[in-house]
C-alpha cells in the first residue's frame, strides 16, 4: 500500500504564541525512477501511489506510446531504497528522449520545437458536431473535490480527473505535482484502452500551463476544465489545438479561454 | 521591456449566463533557451523578465557557480523568434549536466543521488548564535505581496523574495513557475555578490517541494517562509540542512516545520 500522506511534528503559532505542537499530515514527495531496458530514463518527484499509471501516462506524452499494447511491461520494484518502474516497450515505439533539458549539438533549437503540439496530435479531440453542457462542466471540479482524499488530509495536493462526455468521472488522481496527477490520469486511460479520450474532459485542480495542454493533446481529450487560471501560452495552444479551455471554475461560474463555441 | 502579462479575449459565465466577453490579463509563459558555449543547455518555460537573473540562478543550483566571477558572460538575444541567454563560464566551473532526466548507463542511480543536498551545501546557513524574530517572519509574505505586480493583474503568478536578517526585502521576483521565481531571486543575489545569503530568508508564495529546499541550500539562506504547505521530503531535508521552514504563513500566524529552535 502506497503512503500518500505522512505525519511530521508541526508547531502552530497563532497571535505570536505557540498554540500547539503535534503531528500533522503532509503530502509525501518521493523519487520514482523510470528505467527503460535497464537504463535510467527519468527520475520523477511524485506522491507514491499509482506508479504504474504515472509511468504509463508519462510515456504517452514523452514517447509514441498511444495504446496499452505499445507497452510490453511496467514492473514496479524497490531497489536501493528507491521506488522504480521497469519499462519495456513494443519494438515499433521510439524510446523517449529527454525533453525538460533539450540538448542539441548546436544552438539551433527554435521555439517551434519547444511549443509545437503537432507531433503530439494523433486523433481529433472531438467527434463531428460535438457540443458540451456548460453547466455540467461547471460542476466537474466539485465532483472531483469529493474524491480528493489526500487533499482532505493535507490541503496541499493537486488533483486531476478524466470525465466522460456525460460528465461522469472515470478516474481521479492526486499528486504533489500538477503534471504527475495528469500523467496518472492519462496512464489510467491508456491501461484501460480509453485513449484517445475523444469528447472527454480533463479536469485539473490548479493552473493550466503549456505542459498541461501538451498532455491534454497527447491524451486526445476535447477540453480542459481548471479551477485556476491558464497562462497565455496555454490559451494560445488550446485555441490552436481546437480544445475547450475553462478556468476559474468556481461557485458555479467559469471563464472561457478557448472553444466557447462548443458550449451549449 | 519584457512583457510579463498579456491580454486575451475571455468570456465570463456566471449563473449559466455569459456575463461579459472582453480582454483579460493573463500571465505570459514563453520559452527561454539557455545556451552554453553555443550549445543548447536547457529550455525553461518562464514568464519573461529578469532573464539574466533566471539564467544565473539556474546555474547556481545546476552547476558549481557560486560567485558572479564564475560566470564570464550572460548575453540575452532573440533568435528564431525565441529568447535566449548565451552563457560562458569561468574555466574552473564544471558545466551543468541534465538533472530533470537523470540518465545513466546502468540502472544504478539510488535515491541518495536524487535527494542528497550535500553537494549543494557550500556555506553554513546561519552564523554562530543566529536567531530570528518569528513576528518579523510572519510579516514577510504580506510585504512581498505588496510588490507582486503581475499577481495584481492576473491572480495567477508565483513570487519569491530574499529578505535580510532584519526583514527587509532585497528583491521580489514573479514567474508562472515557482522554481523560476526562486531562480530569479537567487540569480539577483549572485549578480549582486550576496551569495552565500547567510542568515537571510527565502520567501515563496506557494508550496515548498524538494526542489525549493535544494535551491535554498544552494543559495545558502538560513530559512524558507512559505504561504502554503511543504511536502514531507521538503520538511525532512530542511531539518537535515538545519534550515528554518515556516509554512501556512497567513494572517499573522504560521506553522513551524523545521528549525523552530531558532525562532525568538
Amino acid at each position: 500500500m502506497s503512503v500518500t500522506t505522512t505525519r511530521r511534528l508541526v508547531g502552530r503559532v497563532r497571535d505570536h504564541v505557540l498554540a500547539s505542537s503535534r503531528p500533522d499530515e503532509l503530502a509525501v514527495e518521493d523519487p520514482l525512477v523510470l528505467a527503460l531496458d535497464g537504463d535510467v530514463l527519468a527520475t520523477l518527484m511524485r506522491t507514491p501511489g499509482h506508479d504504474v499509471e504515472l509511468a504509463a501516462g508519462w510515456l504517452v506524452v514523452e514517447s509514441g506510446v498511444r495504446a496499452a499494447e505499445h507497452v510490453h511491461t511496467l514492473r514496479t520494484c524497490r531497489e536501493d531504497n528507491t521506488d522504480r518502474v521497469h519499462i519495456t516497450l513494443a519494438p515499433q515505439i521510439t524510446p523517449p528522449r529527454p525533453r525538460a533539458f533539450v540538448t542539441s549539438a548546436a544552438c539551433g533549437v527554435c521555439s517551434a520545437d519547444v511549443v509545437d503540439l503537432a507531433p503530439l496530435r494523433w486523433a481529433a479531440p472531438h467527434s463531428e458536431g460535438w457540443t458540451v453542457d456548460g453547466a455540467m462542466l461547471a460542476g466537474l471540479p466539485d465532483a472531483m473535490r469529493t474524491q480528493q482524499r489526500a487533499f482532505d488530509r493535507t490541503g496541499a495536493v493537486h488533483a486531476a480527473a478524466l470525465a466522460t462526455p456525460a460528465g461522469d468521472l472515470l478516474v481521479v488522481r492526486e499528486d504533489v505535482g500538477r503534471h504527475n496527477a495528469v500523467d496518472k490520469v492519462v496512464g489510467h486511460a491508456l491501461l484501460n484502452d480509453r485513449l484517445p479520450a475523444t469528447d472527454h474532459l480533463l479536469v485539473v485542480s490548479g493552473r493550466v500551463s503549456f505542459e498541461i495542454v501538451q498532455k491534454a493533446v497527447a491524451a486526445g481529450v476535447a477540453g480542459i476544465v481548471a479551477v485556476s487560471a491558464p497562462t497565455s501560452l496555454a490559451v494560445d495552444l488550446a485555441r490552436e489545438a481546437d480544445l475547450v479551455l475553462l478556468g476559474m471554475t468556481r461557485n458555479g461560474g467559469y471563464n472561457t479561454y478557448a472553444g466557447a463555441e462548443y458550449l451549449r
